[in-house]
């Protein structure tokens, strides 16, 4: 059986998924919805699909899935329209900026049996997975300290952060999630701190570009994060967890991997500069896993619970912040 | 215009040529052929495109290049049937295992003027091609020595070792060409040493397993070359050239880069131990190149000279081998 | 002039400042003391020193400096006694425990004009002075982030613990110091958290083995510390700074530099499992910092003050941790 | 018991081995003679030793052993001397530059039953003793192939070059014997090619400043060296050691540890730029070698035989370039 996709959304990472599908062993991209005609056509002409509206799709019989790629502020709204509409859905994160909007959209999913998966990226990096997988293999013993990094290249567009949410709900979110995916318990408590570094702008517009953020477990892990929005030398992107017999760490990764060593000293590439050719491996991966989980008809993960869960992570953020304390998961 | 492209061959190499032609831009496969009709009929249900027989391609007028990757004694004879049929070639490495057989097949293309790409896949690899750009923007001066260490993860069946050419000419052809390649001066001598430490049965076919050669030209400047037909690690591929301002070097290549310390150190994975894996890229880039030489007019490289110096090159370690001494090109 | 010197304690860490003063130019070991005639007796031997009272030698005219390695509790008496005595002195951190006794001490001192140095002997591995020169050279323009990983390869024992003031005075007090050397900027706020992860038996005393500590400075930098009493692969002591250009950090070290590669993957040697191998340039260049201060007249660094702060430091972060908030240096 | 030492030779690397007697338990330097008064005094005085003439030295009867640290033509008859004179003697290499005169020398040395032991420091590397250590534990199964590859951070000057003895016996010397100490088996084919590339006015001399080795045992076992009398970097020390299970390698050695990552990319700082930095710690291995060798009266390594093997080496170096060929062992 050939899972027939539709792709609401056809920018940035909308095409991303489309070559995803494409690449994608029993999957078809069947149709293509976007605000703009010209986006829509461009991509369906690409893969052999045709344009649709979303009410087209919604409504359409060869349609089993869809992949919801357009702002952030439609979300909710489609997710509970294809779930109402039977089709399985791959939502972008986050499901709404709001918590209780998340929750009721996820309430709808539920009470409709409706599948969701949503887009958490990076578990399915290959090297984040392989880190996964010694702390499964019980190679680094019980895990007690996760250690993120995570630094954009540079900072997006004032225009970006207004519609954003902020950093911890656009961009600490991802890691957020990773530190749910690597500690294997809940966080309960949450510390974090923020400042403006690297634009004014970012500040003027009542974000932050630079941020430290501390998260305990009931049983006392540990887990930092550390990011900013501008890394002169590529996608820095780090994950490292020390457990009682020893510890695993993911490291970065580069376009071409030589090294040129003069008077100056030895000098290798900088990163990569994009998300996109970062991530490349784990957009792939996590189309691949959405059209399986249709295909054997078991739940998706990461799920809508997840991404709740990592919502709720950055509103506690952000009240630590106004409050310069620790603030309990129980209080969000 | 789009290149419709034609493959010779749907063995493991011809799925790899399949797959680049359908991932790049501008071309089509349109026909496969292959002497077992079932793998040529899978392969071309893949891709949209129609089984064939070698005849049937030659006269066919949707067709204007083909991808040989039929068994090597069978490349020189194609390559001349489809140069007077007028269609571009892309040829697996080598041309023939007999140098005059080379050499007049190359006659042959150079006298009807068709085009032939010599499917050197390691000139293609991104990290490699990295080591040649620095060379060429003058990071490391001078060009005097070049060190190639090439090993693969485990050695072949004697079935294949039989109709290889032996080590130099199925293995070390790739080294010496990536020497061709990196020192930008032609080879005038040869010495090469070479013994059986990994399987018996390849000395008994009359072959090595463990190989090293010098090459030098006439300016002086030198290059190692160490083969093993066993590397425990992985497929270990790396290049080192040292020049009178530093050294560039490419690093080797591993599927995930994770690393776990315990009590017994620090441990990264293994290599990739495949050459598929490994040059993936490369095979893409390789074909892509290819497609765009048939597009712009120009004459693709590495070209049909390129193979016939590096089969040359195998056949003046041979001879040093027999004879103990460093041999010159102009012996052979 | 030499500058002759006498050593207060003659274990441990008395050792390695003895074989230091050894070692450096311009200095000679006159006269040792311990509560241990035999210890004092062994190590006087071996560098040609008397062995002499504590009394002997603040009445020693032939002794121009101390170094003080006692017991803690001892530490700000002996700083009195011998600033009365118009010796130079050098004590291993901390002064004492109690914040209120520290600041009596330097309050004598500086009411003495003595000479004060204390052993945060990091400050002199020439690992992490080179990623402060690079700071100090613009490398990585401003100072935003920086982030230290240390941890020790196993927990001390019970009896050490008792007296050791806990993590956050005998072993955060390191990083703390160490976060001011790198910041540039004085700490305002401290969140701490801690745990016990690794010794059921450090809990039962009242202590912690797991901390993660983030810092932050009136202009917004950020400083995060992570610390283990446990490290299976050896003494892990890492530091990164970020800044606007770019990133420093410094690598971990180990008695030797090999890698081996086998089916298994590539293993390097577990680090250095031990402080006094780790950072044995470190102690031998503090001492002669020490030296060279007392020949030019100049005031040494790390001062009295420095190790106040430090101090401090690991107040705040026991505040923190007790009221679950972010504790401003002003409050304690 | 305490070993004395005499210093013969009180130039660079004479002050080297003072110091190492000097930091050794057991040994004391009492006596240093040197053509220039001056320069033994300063060695002398720093180190309570006494003014001696090498007449004087082989007469006191408080000298256990020398240390040779003259010219290279005076090394044989010093030998031969202290043989004579029962001291046990540590002499830099080469023995001499002629084989016919090392061999008389060295039968002289058996003939009197005297103690001789040759400077091949880099036996003592920690590092390089590792990937022995790991060779003879078996990590890596039976040795097939050994890369090294030595490059001098800059050219000697052309008064050095003249009286050295050529690349091969002052430089390659070295690789030649870490060749043996690595094969485990005698080399029975040396092949060298060598140019000038570096600097014209070593080739004026007859030396070369470039060359690569190939060295075979009667067992098919292969090593490679390259060596460069340039490298921009720093010098340039690696070993590759590749068995039947796997490979080890030694790793560069740089003085500091650091890394800064900027838009430029990752650098990290040059090498050591000079033999005694890089080789501290097995000059002072090498002494205590020699000084436990004389305490137990065992048989120093590495010993006069194989100082005559690495000369011997040399020589079918210079004779294989001279005849193009690889040549046997047993033909010098």
């Amino acid at each position: 059986m050939a899972v027939n996709v539709a792709l609401l959304g056809a920018g940035r990472i909308g095409k991303v998924h489309a070559k995803a599908v494409g690449a994608a062993a029993g999957a078809t991209l069947v149709a293509v919805a976007d605000a703009f005609p010209e986006a829509a056509e461009t991509l369906a002409a690409a893969y052999g699909a045709r344009v649709s509206t979303i009410d087209e799709i919604a409504a359409a019989g060869d349609v089993d899935a869809v992949i919801i790629c357009t702002p952030t502020d439609t979300h909710a709204d489609l997710i509970e329209k294809f779930a109402r509409a039977g089709k399985a859905i791959f939502c972008e994160k986050p499901v709404d900026l709001s918590l209780d909007r998340v929750k009721a959209c996820l309430k709808t999913v539920e009470d409709l049996g409706a599948t969701l998966m949503l887009g958490f990226n990076r578990r399915f990096d290959p090297h984040f997975r392989a880190v996964r997988a010694a702390i499964d293999e019980g190679r680094i013993g019980d895990v007690e300290m996760v250690q993120i990094t995570s630094r954009d290249p540079g900072a997006p567009p004032p225009s970006y952060i207004t519609s954003s949410g902020g950093i911890f709900r656009d961009m600490t979110i991802h890691d957020f999630d990773m530190a749910r995916f690597l500690l294997g318990d809940e966080v309960t408590t949450v510390y974090a701190t923020a400042s403006v570094l690297v634009d004014p702008e970012i500040g003027k517009l009542g974000d932050y570009d630079s941020a430290m953020v501390v998260l305990t477990t009931a049983s006392g892990k540990q887990c930092s994060i550390s990011n900013s929005r501008r890394a002169t030398y590529g996608y820095d992107q780090r994950i490292e967890v020390h457990g009682s017999k020893g510890v695993v760490s993911a490291e970065n990764q580069r376009p071409v991997s030589i090294e040129v060593a003069t008077e100056a000293g030895y000098t290798r590439p900088p990163l990569h500069d994009f998300f996109m050719t970062r991530y490349t491996e784990a957009y792939a991966a996590e189309i691949t896993a959405f059209v399986e989980a249709i295909e054997t008809g078991t739940a998706p993960s990461p799920s809508g619970e997840d991404g709740l869960k990592a919502l709720a992570l950055a509103e506690a953020a952000l009240k630590s912040i106004a409050e310069r304390r620790a603030v309990g998961m129980d209080e969000v």
